[in-house]
């Protein structure tokens, strides 16, 4: 029989997005709620390793569900990797009374989560916190939905400015691995073309959609590109490469950046960190380890950290589809 | 065999939500793309009795995907709840040569659909759109996303006088017979306690909760009640009853009114009338007829209207459970 | 000579508005520029009364300057009406070795200062903090700037829903005394009619104004009311009014109430109260005292707090024939 | 005597700017309200040699005070730098009936109309439309208020994940030549070093302060970047010089770029827009002509057009020692 549950830890870990502090609220607010003690762990597995801990009561998060960013901050750990590290980080949570630990982060995290609780045996659980949505075993990380708003104000904005002057932008996203971003982003606010690293239209099919736009009567475009599209130009090459073949088009790239990863959290992202934030808890409590706590159909759904890490988050190639026609 | 589909008819009915722009622009973009001609009718059913109509191109709908409230106008029409208004309505479509209808709206919307559907044998698509989410066979009505982030955005306004001068806000939200948006939006500003129609907590629980949410150290309060909660007070009522009982409570009314309805839809909003868009004027295509096209586990589904319109979307429980802990 | 100052005390008095945790930066960022201490007393002057302070280093004020509200708090405070009360908090500041005051506030909160000078001869230094610009000696007061911005975004959205439903809306917003909101905002928002304290139309004039309007073919139409607008008709009265004498308007209140108040401050707001902080330490380090410090042509301006009490911030006469002129 | 006049056209030229259809508006009904009629003139002086016009009455510009960019489109003009463009131009207004102009527009624009003005005896009237406020002869200039608080607004964003990481952020916002944008900008949004065209700090300085921040205990910066700053590196460039002398800071740049240029417009920007449209049609309905209408100290005020596009926006040194001590 495992034993019984009395404190839980709980860390950020990873690039930050917004909902992590609605997600921390839940974690500790849920331990108050069924009389448990809550740890705060400062800077991730970094904080872990050096006992940067905070005792955590219902009143410690008050005022924090709308905030951006973590109160817990984050950070990336090199030394985490090593099994010293490790092996300093479980005595800190041992002589702290911690019983339990979650962990809200990206696949990153998750790996280092997954190992701990492979090497001692330790309590462990997931919330996908990342604004890329590239975890497999949920439809939504924490941040995604909040992410997709900024972005889509931002080009609200530009188009404004395009729009006047017949231009054509170039929009870069975030989004290294994985197109949701860009593709939902470019769909909402209504971008010419999307270009995502899942998949490679060629230079010479967007050289096309640009014409056809044009033909169309179009006065301004917008085309969206997340970070790594497989199209392999940076922004300004690609920039440089349109000029060449469209010498008609009066181009400018904006490349959106880091602020994408901040604001308040949107209404869906901190009812969503709420509800993972419970259900971590809650099966921790209930004895479960090494799950990640996501959304599947509308319903909190548990995936082990293992599938977590190694799946994939497709795109949903309707979208490509609804972009296509959308950009008619 | 059906009669090929050359023409759609597209309409807005009933109370305004943000989104409806966009999925008019994706009714309007899809039959380019199918080409298919598209007909703009305004101001709802009443616009199709008096045959205010005009042709909408690929072109007509620019820079209107993040525009609040609807370019076609919108209207409740008594004439359209008479046989005679339906047939001078059904000739105007004949007249024009429109084939089918896509009705943006809300149930009622519906209901005069069906009915049309039913007298007629006219092919009619509905596409849900209603800040209120209350309809049966789609996890989101177009709009409620928007109305949630406005909602939230505002009572984190209120939040920050509120702590200010430690006092207690009832706020108003809209949702005559639903309670979707007063529990989401609860969740996600925070609120101490959630008053919707599905659910009569009672005002002594109100009270209670009131009680040790002070207790334990909460210096300001957000209660956010439906308009039509089953307490059967008026907010402005209900203050009065709080404040005999609790005098040492300093009280405001926030009613938010009808901003909820306005406002540039959200990301989440742009996509889903994106895809429902296609999707109806898609399924006219296909021979389909009398149907709701809504988003169930993610992915775009129909329903029958007949079910729609006769269903009920029921609140989702474990939120009521969320909110009960958020509070702690 | 006048004590040499080591040590100010800064609190925030009266109806919070944005901007006062900008300028509660600046004056303890002063203090630590200038190596003087500063305190912050928590609770306006009921804190002072109670003791209620804690040291203020340059760094207790990290990330506030775009927070709403007010982290030292705000309260009314009966107690500091009477002289025992002015003694108690007097002893206090002289026990915290405080040397002098910032008070940021509106013009009660200043009545308490200059009496507090004027009783102790204790160095005082007034801040406008108060969303209604109604102080005189300053063009602007703190959040003034920000509640415009709030009130118009409300109002773009509830015009979003008006257009779509060709409907009349009263808005009524934050000014008992003054019209400074009402008549900006109203410009600002496309207002068809704004009414004011410091005018009285008449009812006649509004009626035969909507008239116009509807004759010249606006569909929808919105009126900006101030709360306490000369007419002498609660919101919910006029809107009666209007649809007796005209019962082809569809019309809808709404009235935005606290929001007004809250939210991150413009950075017009957050400029200001950056200024005025420095002014206010960097006068009273200068042996001034008995000022406000506000902002006249665009420069920084001392004005004796009794002149800032008595006289009356008038409003701006040309905006009421540009607002005539822009609802032609 | 001059000729009445009957007819005004109206253009936006140059960069658009927040508040240009406020503007527009404002210089429609303003010609209603005196029943004179109006003429919009596209694409600024290149829409002016083609002829390219559209007749606009009270209701043309419903609805468009809230909306960023300029319906009249703008574009810069090669043509109009002619002789024989601009003789082209004259003769399309003499034909049209248009007895004088107001161009909303940047310095570049007005030394377009002041030549215009001095070449055909046309009457001119200037509002000056830019977000850089780098125009002689007005504190603001339409569009920098709302540029202002979009910048704050991004830094907001940065500054919550730049905290939660501990790291420095580089942030370039526009201002080739003046640094009005950075220096308010930096301010309001609590920058550490604020770099702009008017002042070489050197780089030594930079250095210095990021270490004086480092030192106080500061965990995160923002370092706000004019385009045009003079320490002659690019934002990449200093980026990898700071690397270099402080390798302890991780650094992250982000370019703002263009969006600052869209987006609805402050109640600040739509008021003065109001404003200045009023006066520069009421001005030339008196006579006057060649002139600017700007605000100073708060009033609407004429520069002669001359003295605008010689003239100097200079920089408020005070703001540069606030925001020194700020970020003590």
């Amino acid at each position: 029989m495992p034993k019984a549950i009395k404190k839980i830890g709980v860390l950020t870990s990873g690039g930050d997005s917004p909902g992590m502090n609605a997600a921390i609220r839940s974690v500790v607010r849920t331990c108050a709620y069924h009389n448990i003690e809550c740890t705060g762990i400062y800077r991730g597995y970094q904080g872990m390793i050096e006992g940067d801990f905070k005792e955590m009561g219902a009143r410690s998060v008050n005022n924090i569900v709308n905030k951006g960013g973590t109160i817990l901050k984050s950070a990336r750990s090199k030394e985490f990797m090593t099994v010293e590290g490790r092996k300093k980080a479980h005595q800190n949570l041992v002589n702290a009374n911690i019983d339990a630990l979650v962990v809200i982060g990206g696949d990153g995290s998750f790996t280092g989560a997954e190992v701990f609780n492979n090497e001692f045996g330790y309590p462990v659980m997931g919330i996908p916190g990342t604004i890329d949505n590239d975890i497999f075993g949920t439809s939504h990380t924490l941040g995604f939905d909040t992410a997709l708003n900024t972005v889509v104000e931002c080009i609200d904005k530009i188009r404004d400015t395009a729009s006047s002057h017949n231009r054509l932008f170039l929009v870069e996203v975030m989004g290294r691995d994985a197109g949701h971003i860009a593709l939902n982003a470019g769909i909402g606010a209504g971008a010419e073309e999307i270009l995502i690293p899942e998949q490679d239209l060629g230079l010479e099919r967007l050289l096309e959609s640009l014409r056809k736009s044009k033909a169309s009567g179009k006065s301004s475009s917008i085309v969206v590109i997340a970070e790594g599209d497989k199209i392999g130009k940076s922004v300004f090459e690609l920039k440089d490469y349109i000029e060449e073949n469209m010498p008609e088009y009066d181009i400018r790239v904006s490349v959106l950046g880091h602020m994408q990863r901040g604001g308040a959290p949107s209404c869906f992202d901190r009812v969503l960190a709420s509800r993972l934030g419970v259900k971590a808890v809650e099966s921790l409590l209930e004895g479960k380890s090494n799950f990640m706590v996501g959304i599947l159909n509308d319903k909190v759904a548990l995936t082990p950290l293992e599938n977590a890490i190694k799946g994939h988050s497709e795109i949903d190639r309707e979208l490509l589809r609804v972009s296509d026609i959308m950009s008619t």
